[in-house]
């Protein structure tokens, strides 16, 4: 399966008006804050790779992981490498990476609240220092990926936002945009 | 608390005996797999080092941890920094470190086996390649350390045992000069 998806700025309190009208059905809030290192062995920003410990709490039960996505395969794929699994304690995850000599260059911590409206995924973000933020995703088999784009845009434009706005860049980048 | 034990080869058949005379009670029996990884960046062989993958066993529940051990801090010191974090998937954690260039260099496989006698822990230890050693642990606050280290080596006796066998080289340290 692949992941269509579109991101936008967006007023949330419009966006809630619009998925409300919509019927769109709440589905849950999820806290996380995730921070990305860099290697002592190599620049990941030159190599293109991401090392990220996440928390994650969703209604009362917490949550940690410990994600590693490689460089993009091919030049014209979007599709990466990438390998995740639950840690049983993040504190000392991070303890681990500081001692191996892995630097924290940047923490990216959202509030995400989603809502399903027919086959879409509604996710309103609010980032740190960034603000807020609207997502709209699906999942389909590769064969209905353009007519996927399009639903998403249509969706986009039904929460009374401009698929034209959208932005490609990951939190992460946006924010070490803001800070260098 | 001080971990304070004592290691040396010995037969099982004749120490399981000697348990059951001395009438000591049967703990647990727990199957380990350490990978061990050496760095990209620095050699851990130079730097004492450790960074381990676990798979353990135990009455059927699977899990894996993931461990850092520090150089010894100190020059007489037996201490090392250690962290350690339970993992949701060490497969997982292996292709991770594979992809930030970690190298395995090697697996210490174990039957642990262990029985309660006074206040010392004996482990039945059946390592892969190396063969049968046995171990007994108390744990003490600093000032008990000679006692404790007196106690531990008159278990070892009455396993049969001789204390002046002692291996102070851990399993891994034996099955890489095993190997080189």
């Amino acid at each position: 399966m692949y992941e269509v998806e579109m991101k936008v700025r967006a007023n949330h309190e419009q966006v809630r008006r619009a998925l409300d009208e919509h019927g769109a059905t709440p589905l849950d809030t999820i806290s996380q804050e995730d921070t990305y290192y860099n290697a002592p062995m190599r620049d990941f920003a030159e190599t293109d790779e991401a090392l990220r410990v996440r928390r994650e709490e969703a209604d009362g039960d917490e949550r940690a992981k410990l994600t590693y996505k490689g460089p993009l395969v091919g030049e014209t794929s979007k599709t990466r490498e990438e390998y995740e699994t639950e840690l049983g304690d993040a504190d000392v995850m991070d303890s681990i990476l500081d001692s191996l000599g892995f630097v924290p260059v940047e923490t990216v911590g959202k509030e995400r609240e989603r809502f399903s409206i027919a086959e879409y995924v509604v996710t309103l973000d609010t980032v740190n220092v960034l603000g807020e933020f609207v997502e709209v995703e699906t999942e389909v088999r590769e064969k209905g990926i353009d007519a996927a784009r399009a639903g998403v845009a249509e969706t986009v434009e039904t929460l009374g936002l401009d698929p034209d706005s959208e932005i490609r860049t990951s939190y992460l980048e946006l924010l070490l945009d803001n800070a260098y």
